[in-house]
């Protein structure tokens, strides 16, 4: 089902999401984690790829999770009546009582926090789920275990149902400090005796350390099928189905003479006589700025019968890319390319440009049409 | 006025839009240029300010550049009765006709394009501006010298009213090929004995090139206030104004121990016992996740007068930035921040990330709410 129409006469770059593979995604993460409950975490309108699309390939999650109580105001008028948890709590205390009314679930990292939500439950009474978030060294947000027990108790008193709940710095990582392992430990010392469910495991612990997921999993990354340490490599025998597709067209080709430059800083200069195709894409769109010569783009065959890669050449600019079509003689204006999808990991791309593949899904812009499928 | 209310209950991240800075960067232009009419380029959303306010700000210009045919339907119903450019003329066929009924202008630079025109024109016989755009040597759109008088002769027999334009890839840089001086030597032979309007300066010409402007300049990135080179302090001295502030606050403050890490990867270790502020605002908003340690983020004193620096230290992760507090020692939850603006130039931080400015205000996301005043 395609729920928003790609304008046909328009600049012809557009985005396509693929709900089945979020399905599938989530069906692997099930396989993965079978006695958790799964957040399926959408924040950031669902990584770039739309709170619709996520809605409508994720239904069969436990509960979504997000930052914008805006978001948790979407999901409700689009029928979704299981659990939301606000992953950053309360910004302001003006929050709360909308916060309620939508039934959502709160993460509590701050003393202020507490504070509200203490004065609330005095004159409302009101039994809500909270996900108390313990610093167990990523130092970002969160209580310190000597303030942690404290915390608890304040809200465990004033009547809210409690979750035990913390976040890892280095699941992705081997050689890093804090390491899971001594997140574990922090986590299991200043819960000791506090009985409440817990939530634990990110993308990267559910794929690499299953010993600690806890009862709530907060699937991100792998939901969108890239992989949490920015390495396609690292994913590519996990079974997860990329969702997003960006897709263009060459708009235009040029025929260097060979020593002739291309772009803005002349950075790509031709080897030999050769062909270079323009596409309607560039960082304007999300398209990273800082992808080197050598990026891969795929180019659909003129009979539209498989495709090669061919290597971006020159920068990137604002509303183009120019990549080198030696590879793609039969290439012509109105040929098909993938930036990203499956054909070309978004991993890939983000490593030829210094990030990983997190920061373009959810940096896609708002200029970008996005057809959900 | 502020057309855009910013919801109070909300993530406390927030852009705004300057419409007078507008005003001022444009009388600017003209005071550098007062020969020549202006393009004012507001393609990728007013380079992610909104057409609302650029249309606020800008309507003295003689007419908008701007890349989507949607883009140019949004200004004629909101009113724009002046010219629009489309920059890179169709990208389909089916365009024409609703180019032609939004009264554009149009750039023309393949021979795909020039076909289009050429069958249209001999049942239709309307009269339309175009600029007709030249290879000088930048490589990316438009037609080689030696292809160029004949698309000039043919558009020009089928009753188009042309004009000559070309696209400088080096204006902000003296040591690049190619050259300002070699794209004007091959403008000004191509176009030799073909009588017509000109176009050529960029925000970069405008600032450093002065004699090489033609009779339309289309001024980009310094209606902005922002650096053509990428660097603050190349425009420092040019009286341009900051157009985009980026706000947030702190919503969360971590006491550090000495010898302890920051967020992924444990990039930042405290030199001493310290405090860090976390900030609502990540790359998900489009914050450069590269953003090195050291970037600067403006902090407001307690009182609400006046504010200092803070660093970035550690990570920039999806929806928050970490900041040392050494020297904000006031600072608490709630303290606003400017990411980017009057105080941060945004080349700054662009700068401390390996990009540009032009990068960073463009892809500004769809989550950040903006208001225009």
């Amino acid at each position: 089902m395609v729920s928003m129409a790609i304008p046909s006469i328009n600049r012809p770059i557009s985005a396509v999401i693929d709900t089945k593979a979020f399905r599938h995604n989530l069906n692997r993460i099930r396989e993965l984690a079978p006695e958790s409950k799964v957040w399926s975490v959408i924040k950031a309108k669902g990584y770039g790829h739309t709170l619709e699309a996520a809605l409508q390939g994720l239904g069969a999650t436990d509960g979504f999770a997000l930052l914008d109580i805006a978001d948790a105001q979407w999901l409700r008028d689009h029928d979704w009546n299981g659990r939301i948890l606000l992953l950053e709590g309360l910004f302001h205390q003006a929050e709360l009582e909308r916060a309620v009314a939508l039934g959502c679930d709160m993460v509590v990292h701050s003393e202020k926090q507490v504070a509200w939500l203490e004065s609330y439950a005095n004159h409302a009474g009101h039994s809500i789920n909270i996900f108390l978030k313990l610093n167990s060294g990523m130092n970002r947000l969160g209580f310190r275990p000597e303030q942690y027990r404290n915390a608890f108790h304040v809200l465990h008193s004033a009547g809210y149902r409690l979750h035990h709940m913390t976040h890892f710095a280095n699941a992705d990582q081997v050689d890093r400090y804090p390491s899971v392992g001594e997140q574990v430990d922090c986590f299991e010392q200043a819960i000791q005796g506090l009985e409440a469910a817990t939530s634990l495991g990110n993308s990267a612990a559910i794929l690499w350390h299953r010993n600690y997921l806890g009862d709530w999993i907060r699937p991100g990354i792998m939901l969108y099928g890239v992989s949490p340490t920015g390495v396609f490599a690292d994913i590519v025998r996990s079974d997860l189905q990329a969702v997003m597709t960006l897709n263009s067209e060459i708009i235009d080709i040029q025929h260097l003479k060979k020593g002739e430059h291309v772009g803005y800083g002349g950075r790509f200069e031709a080897p030999e006589d050769m062909k270079i195709g323009v596409i309607a894409c560039g960082y304007a769109d999300g398209y990273p700025r800082q992808a080197s010569d050598g990026t891969p783009v795929w180019v659909q065959s003129a009979g539209g019968d498989g495709g090669v890669i061919c290597p971006v050449a020159g920068q990137v600019s604002m509303d183009m890319i120019t990549i080198d079509l030696r590879g793609a003689p039969q290439a012509m204006i109105g040929s098909k390319v993938e930036l990203w999808g499956n054909e070309v990991p978004v991993d890939d791309v983000a490593h030829m440009s210094g990030t990983i593949g997190y920061e373009l899904i959810c940096a896609l812009t708002a200029r970008v049409p996005v057809a959900v499928t």
